[in-house]
């Protein structure tokens, strides 16, 4: 009995906000679901806050519901929030990274050393960082930083709606053997998952999208209709798959038809604050950054930054011009090129 | 002089709706400025009614504006209204075919060994014809009867956004030395063409769509939300690639990638009436037949029809499970269906 136990697979949350607790919820299902594979006890490291006068772990743990980040949907309650990483992740085989990437490095440093040898990762991380010299892949920092193996997962997958149980797809990149163990701690039958290898791509696909989403929000704006907003999408979906095939050789095509790319991008594309936002820049007239404090409560707009970073790795390689929509995107929100270039220049 | 007239491309459209209004702009503009490869001339043929008690050649070629389908919008007065099919295409090198489905045989019957040996063909017909022993494309329809070379145009590309000159992007699938043609004949910096090989991807695109677009009618119906509605788009557009690529060889991944391809899927999918009388179907409980005559006068739904046409196709086949959106999509319209099968089933 004791051997069995010990056998199975731990799994561990690493982050707690809107889309931690809606994969929470999957989590906690699943491995009840699965128990032949799994522990069914799933530790979830959250970053401790009071609401409402009371600590949220605490709450989580009482009412089996994330009252803050995700109030009105109920976890199983095999989820155990700790506000300890390191109790939290004792023991884990499967670590679960949902957390904003501004917090990944230390995480990893606070986790180095401390991990399961035999310890996998997957990062279901935001977003990437495009510096000068070399675009950064969460996975690829986590697995560095940890020594472990990392896959990614992304999609067109808004939290709430997933939290609802309405039906959606998913895309784990996975380059190792571990597809099938994230197959089933994820896939439901409203949370459709497709395992693929090609875990840049997947990521690359959940940070460019942003980039195109600004580009459809400026087409809304000046009230250009649906044939247009579908040729910016369109592009963009050529430029980020250029931009993957360019910079990384493993990029397949293929990638892009999976929920992490063709569909997200119409998820975001369609609504999405990278749209939202970028609307309002043409109807209003105000900066960015002012539409980040009325809009966002002060939150940084992703699609614009990842702009930037986008034109600041390309534009010393001379490769701007390769990427009409995505230096059209940054000229129009950094340089003052009229907004109506956003389809005269691509 | 006389010489170098004969040796000038004549282009005749044949079909003076909605979209050949549209386009019958944008090719008495090109035809202008390319005077080194055109005739300037360009002859329409219109099947004459009248309208507001005057024949409507007579207004098309007075007012140089087609007020009963394209009110608003004036042509170059280089357009040349008839309604003598045969007058319309006579001495002509380069016919364009932009009808109703339904007319096309009949046109093909009148015109029959009265074609310039030289002419070829372009086809902007919507839809096809899938039989249960075959698959019908009006390229090839035309080509056979005809004799001629047919290449044919779609994509993103809702008629009256076309003729405001709102930016959008289309495709010709031109497997000759014609495309170049054709490019100067379309092209425009609002109507941006890309010619590709696959004509009949570009074709089979146009007709499968609408069958998405029902599914994701249903799925706004239900109030599902973006996440579902990118996934059955997504699904449709690969259920849309193994159709073709099942059945035609030479149907390339890269179509879907087009404007013919994902672009005009995202704009079907966001607006249209496929979408939107499958969605008064989920909320209104009323038969397609009766949504019809209320919401488009009377006018058959394309994308009912295809779903039954494809139905039809692979059922003798035994591949109904291979395409699961489109046989839940035919199996909701025909055949009582519960409409949460739209994602029950895909």
């Amino acid at each position: 009995m004791l051997s069995t136990t010990i056998n199975k697979e731990r799994v561990s949350i690493i982050g707690s906000g809107n889309w931690g607790s809606a994969v929470g919820k999957i989590i906690g299902q699943n491995v009840l679901k699965h128990k032949d594979v799994f522990d069914t006890e799933v530790r979830q490291w959250v970053f401790e806050e009071t609401f409402q006068g009371e600590k949220l772990t605490t709450l989580i743990n009482r009412d089996h519901e994330n009252p803050k980040y995700l109030p009105g949907i109920k976890f199983t309650d095999n989820i155990k929030a700790t506000p300890d990483l390191l109790e939290a992740c004792r023991d884990a085989t499967v670590l679960v990274f949902v957390l904003p990437h501004q917090f990944v490095r230390e995480v990893c440093e606070d986790l180095a050393g401390k991990i399961s040898p035999n310890a996998r990762a997957i990062s279901l991380i935001k977003g990437l960082e495009i510096k000068p010299d070399q675009v950064v892949l969460f996975s690829e920092e986590i697995a560095k930083r940890l020594g472990l193996r990392v896959a990614a997962l992304s999609g067109a997958n808004i939290a709430d709606e997933v939290a609802q149980e309405k039906f959606c797809e998913t895309t784990i990149g996975c380059t190792s053997e571990d597809g099938d163990l994230f197959f089933k701690l994820f896939n439901t039958p409203y949370f459709r998952v497709n395992v693929i290898q090609d875990a840049v791509g997947v990521q690359l696909c959940g940070a460019l999208k942003n980039v195109v989403a600004v580009g459809a929000g400026f087409s809304d704006g000046l009230g250009y209709g649906s044939n247009t907003k579908a040729a910016i999408i369109r592009r963009g979906l050529l430029e980020m798959r250029k931009f993957g095939q360019t910079f990384f050789g493993t990029v397949e095509n293929e990638t892009f038809f999976e929920s992490c790319g063709v569909a997200d991008l119409i998820t975001t594309c369609a609504g999405g604050r990278n749209r939202r936002v970028a609307e309002a820049f043409v109807k209003t007239g105000k900066p960015i950054d002012v539409l980040e404090q009325e809009l966002l409560h002060g939150q940084k707009l992703q699609g614009t930054l990842t702009a930037k970073e986008v034109h600041d790795f390309l534009a010393p390689r001379g490769l701007v011009n390769e990427f009409p929509l995505f230096e059209t995107v940054y000229r129009i929100c950094y340089e003052n090129a009229p907004i109506e270039s956003i389809v005269r220049d691509i």
